[in-house]
């Protein structure tokens, strides 16, 4: 086995301690610091995965030539500084959704990686589900046929974000997955957002985002704070077969329908004639088994592999600013009552001329 | 007990014999006769229901003067010339949904039936189900509190239309309930949709529509002739509690969650101090009981109720044209990219001086 | 095609709408009279289709030698001498559940039969509907591998019936599906039965019947006229899968589990190494799609199919034997506070030789 | 604050590290030792609650005056010589279901902590969280009106164990459950069960267990380790409602359905008047809401307090006893092809003259 990587885990609050502990868990990782402001909840943190040296002087960490890595579980606003200040450092760097709270310093952050030769990976936890790579397998081996539209829904009675609104929230994950296993990407030419803030907490509690993808079809997430009941499914229809992803059902998290709409076209078709020449499909559904693993034991691996291996790793910082591109064109539609957006693409190139 | 009306039921398709077995079985109402231009097929439901005679001359049934109402069910866009031409006999006239193909058409027989006295009633058979009849209670009692949103889901493999898109099929079920049950009716501004036509059938087979309502919230419908599994579920969020809809679910059809987000607003109150001030409740849930009973046989009630009492029915010419506006805004938008559009109203007005 | 037969249904209550429906349906059978003591009865039900002769006198039915079969809905304690009746006139024979309301009597009637050479068959419904057939198929082609168990449960809040039990009302049922799917048929040596009238009401309301089957398994049927959910499904377990059967569930009937337990068997295995050897399966689920048709249609093209070629319905009067041996023994079982009692079977020779 | 208690562990296999864990977190209690005979396995329970001492020598901690109680983990035939020893030594025991692995080994440890004065309970963990606790306050306040039957199912793909049967591995969780929340305990006079081995394990895989109560109604438990799909619920019917738990269900584990059968009796009712005058609640359904509470803090809770109030703790090694008696005369059903056997009782008194 390869020597271990050394890696400090940046913030201690909410997701920190579940990064701590898969890096102790870990065969690639040493857990080589956590670092907090707050040096008591750092040492909750650390005695909870047996112990680990901890810090509030995030330079302690920088300048330890002994740490190959930093992954940082901060606060949105934060990760643009402390991101920058670890790659110059020479850091490889891991960071939570979403990659940072403007897509000019998401691309900052990318190029400046590129740049320094350096890994930055988006923690996409839910990508390293064993569901959502079973999900990316079947739709790239052609199980579904092309794509035809994805409907995510993430509803649950939800904490009210003191900074962020629901979209910014809760979309990440379904962006992050849609952009993970679609054979083109998060490819979406525009956005149509629309909101409400029906209690009047200043900002978006019940979302809705249409985006119509290059392809023909449509994708479609619906998240809500308000929801008494917790749903988190996502559907993704094809012109073979339909998948229906209930992450919230243990039993089926996966089911593919072989079920769906066939339409035999004639040459001399036109739309009426297409309509005549319809038939259903109404097969088999099959539930395929998952194992049981744990996501952030796959992200620790991925991170290590992508470091040794020099490349880029499954979600990459580039897969962060696809989210966040969707997420500022969602903005601009929620400030214009709806209107589509543009989403903003070809990314680094901008970057790096800037 | 009153003298029984008599109704015809013009339309022996898929509609025309659930009406005419409701009518044959109800007190209020004798079946005089079914008419169809495909004298078989009326003769069929006739046989269904025990016997009546049938016709394909609609002419007959209008110029028949024992002959009280007439019950349309059939294409959308036929609705117009059979409805102008019974009010024009003097008929009471009850129609299949939607109301008219166009809003304008629609404003015509709304117009004419009351100009001419006559009771013109939408055949919003959900509005008479025991559930919407529940929820409408719940929602005017205050069970709820104040309306903060409303998400219809109405999704299954379905027949794609050869004439209609998903909107105008599926959307007028969840349009009427919303208007039925809203204190305000179906109150929304605008309305933003998003249709997807990935099979090239030549119409969309895939619908979203948002509705900010001038109350501050949103409703929202999804729409979908393309999901391999069935789901008809509405949510209606408010201040005091959430009511979860799942129509598919006889055992627990209607679920109401004391459950929410509680906001305690101080007088200096900021956006963010409001953040500061949410709190949650976690109550129990309560699922009331629903008699088991054909809506169809309170819709033929209420007609009957409305004629007699002179007065506009519950679900009324007037409904099916707020479900019009939403429906025609819907198709600008469509057209737009979903840029939202206004929604039209003041209905009759307009008729009137036109 | 075949000239069609022609039969009469004999009893008008709950049941024999259904069978004058589907016979009517029917291209092998004419509808040739419908029977009850009560004639207003019979008229509903054959106005219901379209119109047939009434009539409340027996004997002419039986008298009639163009009726070539009747088809018997009457209480179970009045199938004994209407059978044999019907039998001695030479018409074939399909009886409701239970066959008879002894086993005695149900024995007296399949000889009778059988000597006559006419076909006696029971109305096991279920048997005919798509998920059963699909059942029996995947057993019989070793889909399951070989069967260690069946576990019933139908309950609901059900009419409490005056003069049967539980046992005697539901459970006919559940002993129906297994004699027609298991290999072996409803293959028990002894049964257990365990009742409870906690409400007084001079009858079982909750019953539960254990069954080691005769290959080493177990067969377990719950009933219960008094749960307040509704429940209808059965489990049957084998060495390769494990198939789910719930009715309830429209959109997943059927689900097939390639889960399980395997053993590893050494020759010189010891009980407890065989426990040492176990290992677990936990492959992917698979929900067959099943047809939408009535089971009934079935019943009625069954019953023709075996007059025409002389054989024994797939759900012959033997079968109905079988269901009642279970009874019967389940009766004495109850009488001994739940004692064992053995299963009598050889069934016919016996009546031969009374 | 009272000054903490001081228990030391023993067994570090399964359960042993909750029972760590919850020490640990508990203010009633100071973790002061975790022993085992595989030293590294304590040593790993440690670290995980943050260090503790570890030792292998059980009288190591029998002799330490400063521990008050210990908690026993160990495979369930150890119980019998750990606990007696640590009765002997003065300590408060807690030991893991079953209580003991015969009957009379339990009342031998029951009658020796009495004689000693010290508590010894038994960790029926269920009985403690928040659902079946709510379930205990709704039968004590006669919610659900008298008992008439208990059903319940826990069935699952389970590990074969290697010295129990399914009986003893699953059904003590019912059986504590049972008698936790009955207004008179688990009152069964008598037992009938019935188990299969079908691939020849060498111990029963799927069993059921009948028991007729002396209230009138009946209990049933079944228990599977064969089955592909997880159920864990229990249905408690009354005279007023019917309670449903079902655990795997977050969103709602308790139902309380205001369903039923009621019974109009006359005072010279017979049993077929008795049918004749049933009637039918359709009322609503109530599903309360449950806070999120792990149980084994309640455990720790009360096995403090009983000891600091000297009395006998909810789940008292009598409970454990009611549990052991029918378990045995279970065994001996077993023996006996499914023939009920009486279920001991006045079990201390036994022991006290013994």
């Amino acid at each position: 086995m390869a020597a271990q990587l050394e890696v400090a885990v940046v913030g201690a609050g909410y997701w920190g301690p579940n990064l701590a502990r898969n890096f102790r868990a870990s065969e690639d990782w040493k857990l080589a610091a956590i670092c907090d402001l707050d040096l008591e909840r750092a040492q909750r943190v650390a005695d909870g995965v047996g112990g680990a040296p901890v810090t509030r002087d995030l330079g302690e960490i920088l300048d330890d030539p002994a740490i190959d890595a930093v992954a940082i579980a901060t606060p949105a606003r934060t990760h643009h500084p402390i991101v920058l200040a670890a790659l110059e450092s020479g850091k490889h760097v891991i960071v939570e959704k979403p990659l940072a709270d403007t897509r000019a310093r998401g691309i900052e952050m990318v190029d400046r990686a590129r740049r320094n030769g350096l890994v930055l990976m988006a923690d996409h936890t839910y990508c390293y589900t064993p569901a959502v790579l079973k999900i990316k397998e079947l739709v790239q081996e052609g199980a579904l046929g092309e794509i035809l539209f994805v409907d995510s829904v993430r509803i649950n009675l939800g904490l009210i974000q003191p900074d962020v609104d629901v979209f910014w929230d809760l979309a990440p994950h379904d962006l992050s997955i849609m952009d993970f296993v679609l054979p083109e990407g998060l490819d979406a030419a525009s956005v149509s957002a629309h909101g409400s803030d029906p209690l009047h907490t200043g900002r978006a509690c019940i979302g809705y985002l249409a985006m119509p993808l290059t392809g023909g079809g449509i994708a479609h997430v619906h998240v809500n704070w308000l929801s008494p009941t917790k749903i988190r499914q996502m559907v993704i229809g094809g012109t073979k077969r339909t998948l229906v992803w209930d992450d919230l059902n243990p039993q089926q998290r996966l089911s593919v329908y072989d079920r769906g709409v066939d339409l035999a076209l004639h040459s001399k078709g036109t739309a009426d004639s297409h309509a005549a020449n319809v038939s259903y499909r109404l097969g088999d559904t099959w539930a395929p088994a998952l194992p049981e693993r744990e996501a952030l034991a796959g992200v620790a691996g991925e991170f290590a592999a992508a470091i040794r291996e020099r490349r880029s790793p499954r979600t990459s910082g580039e897969s962060g600013l696809r989210v966040l591109a969707v997420l500022e064109a969602a903005q601009a539609s929620l400030r214009n009552h709806g209107s589509p957006q543009p989403v903003e693409s070809g990314v680094v190139a901008e970057a790096v001329t800037a």
